[in-house]
């Protein structure tokens, strides 16, 4: 199984590589450069587009969605379902990046109202926010975690196993819940959480990969994984976050998936 | 007449640096850091505005106004068209990428209400969308081109004949059309399309340009060239995409117009 | 006394590196990734959210409020008119940055209507920008000041003797106004006003500073006197302005106390 993993990580990026597929983002931004910029790093296509009027059409010729609430407003909202009924009636994959759910009412409000009218395949937040979806007290900073993935575990294997979505934990250790069955991710430096729009680059990262890997637990842990892979190396001849930043990309774009296998550090764990 | 042309290279960069031309962008939040800091590495001086309480404002104070509809909504599509008909009143130019038109109705809408109701100096843009404005079917993957400029150069050609619009096609080899007459710009490395915005970038540059040169198809080649020029000699020492990016933004920084007019490759062709 | 302000300067940048305070941006696209970048490299915790829906909220968990117009909508004015009187309610620091005041009537009542509804308690421009606002004709090009902080300078001392609020004027000499009290701030290299936002990152600095420091002059000298140290000696190894942009990034993030109040250039005057 582990080595069967290993191989799937290698062809997933071996895949991304060479078909491109289109990563359509309605994000933030703060971050919207810094997730084209990872995407097309990884050898994907990315398309930022948030306006009801065309939301549709780009989901159609897309082959991921990433809801990403990082500067919310109620317009965007409104094209986020527009295109998640979308992507759901086309069979595309949903990765919703819940960012600050937990700090105001109106971000809970747009994560329940996604939630509620659209099938999300993949959920991918830290603690607090992962926290606040699954009926705990959410504890954030602004868009910070300041708990831990291991305190929301349970939480979160409740709600996977209730909704059929994949919950995606990043932390020191990543989690990847699909119902009672846990990935854990052990790739990233601390760095990249020293960067703005780490997590949203990753999510993305994560949208990339499940618009080749059928299996999406395995395509939040792959997407991880490489962000983590990429920091760890690019940490190590970085003097500060400016240079980090750029050898992030560097190595992203470098990777090969033989390294990408190779350095992919994970653990299989059934709860 | 080719050196003519190396002449007036050196002299627009230099005019540039001289007189730091204010160029007015109506565009996306995706690419506008990176505009902004490349229209300040050339020495040209960014303003991004999109409000219609302000566009008419500020275009009366700019030298040249680009509209990039890469993130568009129907009130910037207001605004642009409120800017653009300033910009006509007061004699400046008026510079359009249609990112991404082709991919969806919405796209293809607004740059048929711009092009009707402004009169555009340049557009600029890849074979993709260069040959949905001209009619052809658009053949687009998000906002990146799937058919080559030479593909489109037929049709881009009668639309140039028919609006008095120069068309600008950035590809390997990019094509400036001015009617009948064609220059080739052999300028720029394949990284220059990896990078997000790198198209969006460029069509500023030429913002700057036509706010120097008279001769608007000379504008759009010193663009296309010296994003081209800066690119070669960035992805010498670039490793990876990260660095690239610095590097090339370290490069429009540094490059003399000297240096930019020796390494001008073009061609004057007449169709 | 001004031994006690470097031991001041030093205490305040450890405490955000230690406290890690909550600033929140109401602020643009094109500088919304720098400023977040930078907060995180000092040691800060940005966050960026715009919704009349939200702000309140955000402004309750957060220790600082910057108020940035550098791409305004009455949307967004509105909005800041509600974070800013929530801010004020809570006494919490609010910092205006006024984006090109003076380049459009927009922009000038915008200013004019935060500053009747909102108690701001540090303006930080440039003199162009300045001097817009405390009553001289806008001097501006688009967002770039085309005349000296020495201009604006008794119409600063007035404005803040009548309104109480601290002035801080970016320039070759930086001045921080409170009342009739100057201080005069030397570090900084011309390189800074060449990458976009450095006048929107350094607000935010002062965000930062406001948060955890009492007297808000002294707040406005740290950040203007931080970003300028941080600038001096990345541009000793920048080759350009890319490779300038990351060095100041890290160079931020090592940036130790003990430095940073070593390298301190400031006078204090009295008017």
């Amino acid at each position: 199984m582990e080595m069967n993993i290993r191989e799937r990580a290698k062809k997933a990026l071996e895949n991304i590589r060479e078909l491109g597929p289109l990563v359509h983002n309605i994000t933030n931004y703060v971050a919207a450069n810094f997730q084209a910029n990872v995407l097309l790093a990884i050898g994907a296509s990315p398309v930022m587009a948030h306006s009801k009027d065309e939301v549709e059409d780009m989901v159609a010729i897309a082959n991921a969605l990433v809801l990403n609430i990082g500067t919310p407003t109620k317009e965007i909202l409104n094209s986020m379902i527009i295109a998640g009924k979308k992507a759901n009636n086309l069979k595309k994959p949903v990765i919703l990046d819940p960012v600050g759910v937990g700090a105001t009412k109106f971000r809970n409000y747009l994560v329940e109202k996604i939630l509620g009218e659209v099938k999300v395949n993949i959920i991918r937040g830290n603690a607090s926010e992962i926290g606040a979806i699954c009926g705990l007290e959410g504890k954030t900073k602004g868009v910070d975690s300041i708990i831990k993935p291991e305190e929301v575990l349970e939480s979160a294997i409740e709600f996977s196993n209730k909704t059929g979505t994949i919950v995606a934990i990043s932390g020191t250790t990543d989690y990847i819940i699909k119902g009672d069955n846990i990935f854990e991710c052990h790739n990233g430096v601390p760095l990249l959480g020293k960067i703005t729009g780490s997590g949203c680059a990753v999510t993305s990262i994560i949208g990339a990969f499940s618009a080749v890997e059928e299996d999406k637990a395995l395509a939040s842990l792959f997407g991880l994984a490489l962000f983590g892979v990429a920091g760890e190396i690019a940490s190590k001849s970085a003097t500060g976050l400016g240079s980090f930043y750029s050898l992030l990309i560097d190595k992203l774009y470098n990777l090969t998936p033989e390294e990408f296998s190779e350095n992919l550090k994970f653990k299989i764990k059934r709860s």
